[in-house]
């Protein structure tokens, strides 16, 4: 398959329900949506909403019937860039090559327009009960875990876990809790979540939710490989923030090489995971690859 | 009826559930459900909760059945007020005579537990579907309507309203708007999900929800005529906030004898909507007329 390809077109799929779910209105408290907007629309990957979407589809289930969950995802993804990035977290001004939300509007609206996108991620995903119907306690088994992935058994705590350990020498146990919680817990919440829209069976759920975990904890290995070794401009941020804030990394703690070693031999086990799904399963195989040539 | 008694069962029972849904966790991330902690179980009124337990019982539901819902309204409001004292916000050092979250933690703590909360609330709404089997769909609702509440279109769209105010001349209208989001929202949501949580029909629903929104906004007049009146002591918390930062009150547009009677007239008003439920509807009938007579 042509992975870039696919990775287009299911991008535009998901910006085009993106734009239906949060229009641009022209209510009273405008200037919050434009918030939420400017971020959401700030040229992410949209790597969550197509895990969600693969993950359906490996089941065999079907895309479009993922998407208010795939777009949740995004939604939650852009508030915890919104939060993390204010001057009382990680105080950053550049993401994706633009100003930060607190940068563009000010503090006090970034604040509301992640709160925002984190409550409509859930209003989205209640409001599909209707395409739901007869099984609707997938779609609360859903929000259940996306909930747990996003609070603070999972992103939230791993933000916190972050701040705590900024400027003490961590162990490469701790980096991996952090990481766990802080991204991986999301990532495998969006294959996980996807597998059970799709009508996924008990095992294939588990099987997917296996292969979430290691992509998760590969992803954040290339991440920390590409902070050393990326270039800035294709990233649109600034790389070496990492070492600058003296933040404990893969290829720290382990050296570059290992940590790249590291990486292949999990996105190795995470491509047995799937196996079992032949062909449905090709978009998961190919993005699992890919962490392992990725670039930005 | 024993109104005072009544709050204080009522209380108890929700403070109960709340110290089930968000143990006192000892894990990595202890420090966020710390400060969750320390703002959920700061003393608060539960009116909220005790709100939505009252509206399921007036259509002859089980006020046990609504308790996830009831808690979730509790983690939203909370995670309202920890955001809004923040120091880009409204910048609060006192809040029911303690401490705010930003104050005993610190900026990006309170930020989190903010967070955490919000995303807590969503998740133990749908970790409840078990008692909902069979009538899934009207948790589903409920989830999408305090969504809606609380999001954007409700309470975070009228936080960035009110920020947008201060410091200008706002006419009565406008003031309207600002409430009707900001607290009006959260407060119908509750009356509204827990009549839906009890089952009760279109009309029962809609009687009750029309009953909220005069709830929410004699809610708002008395708390702006306690901010002019009120005791610092027993409210823990400094009156005469809104005068010093020049924020419009209903007293200060209508001064202070017609802004009484107008609330007066709302609470008429709000008790005659729920006349049709007789004696179910009690202490509906009680926690209006307490507004008339409320010293905190």
């Amino acid at each position: 398959m042509d992975l870039k390809k696919y990775l287009q077109e299911r991008r535009d799929l998901v910006n085009r329900a993106l734009a239906v779910y949060l229009p641009q209105v022209r209510g009273p408290a405008f200037r919050v949506v434009e918030a939420m907007h400017y971020s959401l629309f700030a040229g992410g990957k949209r790597l969550r909403p197509i895990l969600c979407l693969a993950g359906a589809e490996a089941v065999g289930g079907d895309a479009g019937e993922a998407l208010p969950v795939a777009c949740a995802l995004e939604m939650i993804h852009t508030y915890s860039l919104i939060h993390d990035d204010l001057p009382a977290m990680d105080d950053d001004d550049l993401r994706r090559g633009r100003a930060t939300c607190h940068k563009q509007f000010d503090d006090a609206t970034a604040i509301l327009a992640g709160d925002g996108l984190l409550t409509e991620a859930f209003r989205i995903m209640a409001e599909a009960a209707p395409r739901f119907s007869g099984r609707e306690e997938a779609l609360l088994e859903v929000i259940h875990l996306i909930g747990q992935a996003a609070g603070y058994q999972g992103m939230v705590g791993g933000q916190m876990l972050d701040l705590m350990a900024e400027g003490r020498t961590i162990t490469l146990k701790e980096l991996e809790t952090i990481h766990r919680l802080k991204t991986g817990a999301l990532l495998t919440a969006a294959v996980r979540s996807g597998a059970l829209v799709g009508g996924g069976s008990r095992q294939e759920v588990a099987m997917l939710t296996s292969y979430g975990e290691k992509f998760g904890l590969a992803f954040q290995i290339t991440d920390d490989i590409l902070d050393v070794e990326g270039d800035a401009a294709e990233m649109g941020k600034a790389v070496g923030a990492d070492a600058k804030r003296r933040k404990a990394t893969y290829p720290s703690l382990l050296g570059p090489d290992e940590a790249k070693a590291w990486a292949r031999r999990i996105v190795d086990s995470a491509l047995i995971d799937i196996e079992p799904f032949g062909e449905r399963a090709a978009p998961l195989r190919e993005l699992a690859r890919y962490l392992l040539v990725r670039r930005t």
